[in-house]
């Protein structure tokens, strides 16, 4: 059984949201906000023909996290629900996901747009968004329906903030 | 500048396909596929709720991945792309991501169906798939365009294996 995986930043994020307090809960919320991802030049040559998508995927992770408890209340809600059945980011392994618009790269920056994640945030992964392979119609949401109407004028209250 | 992370893994995928060689590429590609994931029991609390959500995103360890390529001959197309602008298991941080249909929960196991994941992949995280959140219409895809349609017929070659 592996014990630990290790994994190293291929980049960094550049964002708006300095702090947890204050910043949108999802990509949605953020429909203005402007962001960059700066890939270290060890890794920029892996960006070639990613321009040609609208939307990009990123992972990285949720640097500004708290210790993580297995049931949360979610900023969506006002009970407690299964961490695992949330989106919070503090998790076991915090790895942030936003599925966020790609403006424009060039020598090794990615604009974005619709953004949700922290300033600082170490990207671990850059993946095309690609709906035949990610889209999904017609889910069902537990607990989330209609509460998400409610996500885009949703602040992150720092909830979920460590140190 | 964070230099490494460190993750633990939270679980383990059980599914039908042992081998890189002749695996789905995709979940969609892998329609009829039903595989388990087993949420370790310090975990299993985690999954409180997430029954009611009908896909979920896993986020895993991609364990057969090789040594990674910046630039890659993916799959679906027979000339050279920049690695971030492709799917492709053998990445920096080899990190996959699946979106599949949650059929049961019960007891830290998770039933699932539509997948790609490799048997043993370790599981980093467990998200509910949120359209609101998640859902990305109209989305430009580059080289994939008119390729995506070829992704339910295709399967892994090993191309991207490591030992």
């Amino acid at each position: 059984m592996i014990e630990t995986i290790e994994y190293r930043p291929i980049g960094v994020v550049h964002s708006p949201f300095k702090t947890p307090e204050g910043a949108p809960i999802q990509p949605p919320g953020g429909e203005d906000a402007e962001a960059t991802v700066e890939i270290y030049p060890d890794y920029a040559e892996g960006l070639t023909d990613l321009d040609g998508f609208s939307h990009i995927i990123l992972l990285y992770h949720c640097h500004r996290a708290g210790t993580p408890s297995l049931m949360v209340t979610p900023f969506l809600d006002n009970v407690p629900h299964g961490l695992f059945a949330t989106r919070a980011p503090s998790r076991p392994n915090p790895i942030g996901l936003s599925i966020v618009r790609l403006t424009g790269a060039a020598d090794g920056i990615l604009y974005i747009k619709e953004v949700d994640i922290l300033d600082g945030a170490p990207v671990l992964d850059v993946k095309p968004y690609v709906p035949a392979f990610d889209l999904r119609e017609s889910a069902r949401i537990g607990w989330m329906a209609e509460r998400t109407e409610k996500m885009a004028a949703t602040r992150d209250d720092g909830r979920f903030a460590g140190e």
